[in-house]
Order: C-alpha cells, then sequence, then structure tokens
C-alpha cells in the first residue's frame, strides 16, 4: 500500500546512522504519540544521539512525567522522525516546515498516507508504541523503566486500557515485557485512567442532569453552553471524557455531543455503535472522522446545530 | 499462613478424582467469582464430571453469555468447591448448608479465612481467574474459547481493566495466552466496561448530584438509600459501578459509597488511593477486604453508619 515501505530493522539503522535528529507529534498530541517520542528520545540518547520533540500545541502537563526535551532550536535538525502520524496535515501549521521534509515516519494508521521518504507503518497494531516497542529493541536499546513508562503509556491509552478491538494477544505479550522491564503501570493508570478532575465532575453531572433521548432511546444528546464551561473554568482535557458518556448508555446507537464555542459555533462530536456510521453523519454537516468517533462544527443557534443533526442522525438510523 | 494450603496440582488432582462436583461462588457475584466458575465447570464436563455452580443471589443477566448450569438438586453433591469466596460467611445463608463442608477452596484473598479442608489459594494473583487458568491447565484440559471468554471475564473484571496495581507481568501473559484460544475480549469489555444500563445512569446522577466531601476534600462520600435504589429498580449490577466513582475524583483518598440494604443496615465500600488502606478502615466496622477496596455492613440509622465509617478514614487519613 504505502511505497516506501521499510522493515522496522531498516528503520532502526537509519535512525543508528543518523543524528541531531529532530522527532516529530501529531498536533493535540495524545498517549500515543508523546509516550512514542519520549520512548524514541530516550532510545536515542542511550545511543549518544543529539535529539528533541517537536509538537505545535503545549505537552499537557499530565505527560510531564515522561520528560520530554522539546526542541527550542537547540541544533540543526540533520534527520527528521515523525512518529504517529498519519497525514501531513495532522503537523499543525507551526511545524510544516519539517513536516515537509520527514525522513522516516513511524506509525500505526492504515490510512497513513506515505508522505515520508522512509514509512514504517503496521497498520494492524493498536498502538505506535507496540511499533516503536520493536523499534528501540531493534536499535540494540536496552529497555529501562523510564523508556519502559513511556511505551506502556502509548500501549495503554491508544487502546483504551486493552480494551479496543485492535488488541491482540502480542500487544498483551508487549504490555507483559513493559512490566518486566520495570514500567509503573499502576501510577500511568491512575493517571490516565482512574481520576477525573472535579472540573470533569462538575461536568458529567450538568450532562447527566440535562440529557436528551430521541429516536426511542437510540441517540442520546448532551449540549455544553459556553456558560456552563466557563462557570466550570473547563480546559479542553476536562471535556475530553464526556463525548464519550452518551454512546456509553445501553440501547443508544449515537451519542451526540454538542459544545458552544461561541454565540452560534457549535463543535459537535458524534460517537457510534456499529448500527450507524459517524464519518457520514458528521460528513452531512461538512465534518469527518473514522467510523466511530467523528466530529464537525457548525454555525447557527443551539436548536439549529441539534436539529440539524438530529436530522443526519434519522438518516443514519434508518439505513 | 493457612494450614490446609495444597498446590495448584494437588487441587487438580483432588478435583480430576471426583465427581458430581459442586461448585460455590460468593453472593453478590461478580465477574470473577462466576467467570472463574464457569471456567472450571466447563474444564470438569470436558472430563466427563457432573457439575453445576450455586449461587446464594440470582446471576444477573449480564453473565448470561457464561452459560452457567446452575444447580438446582440435579445430583448429591459428592465433592464441594468454592471459587473466590474467602470467607465463608461470603456464601450467603441459604448456601451456607453447603458452605460448612467445603472440599477445596480456590481463591486469590490474602484474608483467606482457611475454612475448607483444603484451600488452594495465592494472595498475590489480582483475579481468582488467573489461579483458575492454572488449575486447569493442570488438569489437562484444553482451554477452548468458551473457558477462554469466562477466565478472560474474571481477568478482566477482577483487575479493572489491567489497571490496578494488583496486575503483574503473569496476568498480562495469561491474558494474551487467553486471546490466542480465542477469548472474545472486545465483546467481553464492551460488557463491562464500554456500556452502562439506563439504571446506571440514573444512579450515576443521583451519586453526583449529592455527593460529599470531608476532610478537605479528601474523602468522598456517596449514600443510595433504598427508596431511591427501588425507584430506579435498581439490581446489583446496576450498582457495581457507582462505588468506584468517589475514589476516582482528582485529590480523593478515600471514596465511601453506603447503600441501604434496609431501615437500619448499611453495605459500606471503601476504596482508597495508595494513601489509606481500605481493609484497615473497613475492618474498624467488622469488615475486611483488600487494601485498595473492601468493605463492611453495619446496623444503626444512615447518620451513625456515616458518622462510623467517618471516623474510621479520619484515623486512616492520619496514619
Amino acid at each position: 500500500m504505502i511505497n516506501n515501505g521499510i522493515s522496522i530493522e531498516n528503520a532502526a539503522q537509519m535512525l543508528l546512522g543518523a543524528d541531531n535528529i529532530l522527532i516529530l507529534c501529531h498536533k493535540n498530541p495524545d498517549g500515543d504519540t508523546l509516550g512514542s517520542a519520549a520512548a524514541l528520545m530516550y532510545a536515542l540518547k542511550s545511543r549518544n544521539k543529539i535529539c528533541a520533540v517537536l509538537c505545535q500545541d503545549k505537552i499537557p502537563e499530565k505527560y510531564d512525567f515522561l520528560g520530554i526535551d522539546v526542541y527550542e532550536n537547540q541544533f540543526v535538525p540533520e534527520f527528521i522522525v515523525s512518529v504517529d502520524v498519519a497525514d501531513q496535515k495532522l503537523f499543525g501549521d507551526d511545524v510544516m516546515v519539517y513536516g515537509e521534509n520527514v525522513d522516516l515516519c513511524i506509525d500505526h494508521h492504515p490510512s497513513n498516507t506515505g508522505y515520508a521518504k522512509a514509512v514504517c507503518c503496521d497498520g494492524t497494531l493498536p498502538a505506535a508504541a507496540q511499533l516503536m516497542y520493536s523499534v528501540v529493541a531493534a536499535m540494540d536499546v536496552e529497555i529501562d523503566r523510564t523508556i519502559a513508562n513511556c511505551l506502556y503509556t502509548g500501549l495503554m491509552t491508544d487502546t483504551g486500557c486493552f480494551k479496543f478491538s485492535s488488541t491482540t494477544a502480542e500487544t498483551h505479550i508487549v504490555a507483559a515485557e513493559l512490566l518486566r522491564c520495570g514500567a509503573e503501570h499502576n501510577f500511568i493508570s491512575e493517571r490516565f485512567f482512574m481520576s477525573r478532575s472535579k472540573k470533569t465532575i462538575e461536568l458529567e453531572k450538568y450532562a447527566l442532569n440535562t440529557m436528551e433521548y430521541y429516536f426511542d432511546g437510540r441517540c442520546a444528546v448532551i449540549v455544553l453552553p459556553k456558560d456552563v464551561l466557563e462557570k466550570v473554568n473547563a480546559q479542553p482535557s476536562d471535556i475530553d471524557g464526556i463525548s464519550a458518556i452518551p454512546r456509553s448508555i445501553e440501547g443508544v446507537d449515537v451519542g451526540i455531543t454538542i459544545r458552544q464555542i461561541n454565540d452560534n459555533t457549535f463543535k459537535i462530536s458524534v460517537r457510534t455503535t456499529e448500527c450507524a456510521n459517524a464519518s457520514e453523519i458528521a460528513q452531512g454537516l461538512g465534518g469527518g472522522g473514522h467510523t466511530r468517533a467523528a466530529g464537525c462544527e457548525v454555525i447557527c443557534s443551539l436548536e439549529g446545530a441539534k436539529n440539524a443533526i438530529l436530522r443526519e442522525v434519522e438518516t443514519a438510523l434508518c439505513r
């Protein structure tokens, strides 16, 4: 599928032959792009390479423990490697100057566009971290506790704690190896899966109290108005989990979360079971995404936004 | 610790030497006691044994897929094995006639009281299912998809999707083996971790709306009164997830859920971070359990129950 695909061994050799290495993450960074990039950074440093990590967006505080060295022009990049980035568009404008000259891409998205000079991509894996585990091993780097923590973060977050369908026996084998190498799994799960901010709790309370059901309970809708978000002083990370709520309810095939950005702009998140296509629903209003999770942005009144998305949902449920 | 402790191999030999086997679960059954019992049932059947499973409480619908044969006097028990039951008290009154004559207990609770004639217990394991995996293997039974699904259910539910601190590399190795044997992990995770009943949502809403904080926010308390539970027509399985909520909030070290059983009987669930010992808190009111998750039952008024547990929490937080 990708013409410039290379093996894990070749990727490791390319990295070992390079120096002054810039590691690129995708914008709106998550645990997989950051954990995999951090693991590669430590692996390269252990082989005495100069390297650093660049991301368009500020790295959220909850990833501070990864100890990522952020690139701030401390060297002139001679080799650029991207991690968990399927498409150049995902670098973000500020990083595009580097994103257009990627030497090596290490990724796990079947949709990888092949934008890099060399691509090491396994679309069957649930996380880039699972591939990075093999790349680091092929670099003949010993996986210490620090690297294990980085890789475990990517593995755990991108598999939703080993729950998503893409998880395989091999994923668990890698998890076991990382625990043997000292990964502090409980610290990491506490951080990403077992704690919620008081702000998130406030939003959840609001969401549950105001949730509406449509189409015989097959669609649940949460609206988060701007004044509520401001009152709670909610950050994007506080809102993240909310959009998973409506779809998680028994009998609900389409979960909709409408977030007010300003007076007449609304961001709509669409989550579905296998009974409806989230991407098609979002496309109806000019958005897009994956089969089970997609989104769009509309400019109109709240009632207008709600009616518009409900029309798309109705069409999708009738298919 | 337990005088009558026996090895996995001896437990397997005892089972293979018996017939007309009654498998006992604990009351308020969860995924581990049911999954492990079901796996043992299928393993025994594959060795042509007559057997069935008995539990004081009705098995919740969401476990129907395990296909458990419930004991209804279809044979006279010659051998009684309990699974995931730390203490005779946990059988429940209706089952006690059998619970007083247990030949073999297979368990993973460090607090196991050693009530059975022979006890195969490994208190270091996060789930009875992990031990049962070894017992079934020692019985020389091939783990097919059915048995793998049963064991995976126990493993996944009792480790909270591999998140709890008791999870080890070996747990992931067993998970990998179960996936290789065909365990439908995505079906199981959807069922137990990615969907919530409408009743659970109603209870969550009530819980969030009425939650109280104590000791500078280090303790959060949820009370579920009988009339609320009845109004929602909540089954124990709808309540399961609620007790995880208070501890999951940022800054909370002790999460308490008080459930009213009848006018003056309350069941208290205690969940803690590493900053407090749940088992010690519950023991203060005659209960017990694990370091991070424990429980007790008290007979008094609601205010009395709340004050009593808060005194124990205060002591624990001061340690």
